[in-house]
């Protein structure tokens, strides 16, 4: 594990990454956003579980730290689209290594209960 | 990424992940314990801006994960410490992954403020 005696810069680092995915939504977002751009609605229904007022807050803040982009569509009624940016995608090995071990945890921890 | 597309089972092992080390404070504790055994008082002070009350509801939870382990040896007065299990240093590639992340989203999106 990186050490975290005498590193601040790693604390900082840590802490930012913690800041910009915290909670469990956003990385849940990103990850069904992964599969390709979706609709407001389509993301209710596959981020099992979220209400559409945390959905939307959410949104909100990964668009803020450029993890999404929203686009608007000129169709009538107005088309609204979510998809991933490169920046969210740069997530990859994170959300890889979130997997694996959880893969790990439910097979140790979980599936004993 | 790991796409999103028909896959639950990736879906679970997020979440399950993401349940094991919700919010920002597990992680860091993690990272602080991965250096060494601490005491609480040892915690609260490299772990900036955590409460005793937080730190000691978020040890309680890592425990029960078994990511930490807490011992009392028979001084006087009785001394507990918290060390890092093996179940928590497989956490590594999270936290490194995180770490880098963390690094160039400061570059990219922190730094611009």
């Amino acid at each position: 594990m990186l050490t975290g005696e005498g590193c601040p810069k790693s604390i900082r680092s840590i802490n930012d990454a913690l800041e910009a995915v915290e909670g469990k939504w956003k990385l849940m977002i990103l990850f069904v956003l992964s599969s390709g751009p979706k609709r407001f609605t389509q993301l209710t229904r596959e981020v099992a579980g979220i209400t559409d007022k945390t959905l939307s807050k959410e949104l909100k803040s990964l668009e803020e730290n450029e993890l999404i982009k929203r686009d608007v569509f000129d169709t009538f009624p107005p088309t609204v689209e979510y998809s991933i940016t490169p920046h969210g995608l740069s997530l990859e090995n994170v959300v890889e290594a979130l997997h694996y071990w959880g893969l790990s945890h439910r097979r140790k921890i979980i599936g004993k209960e």
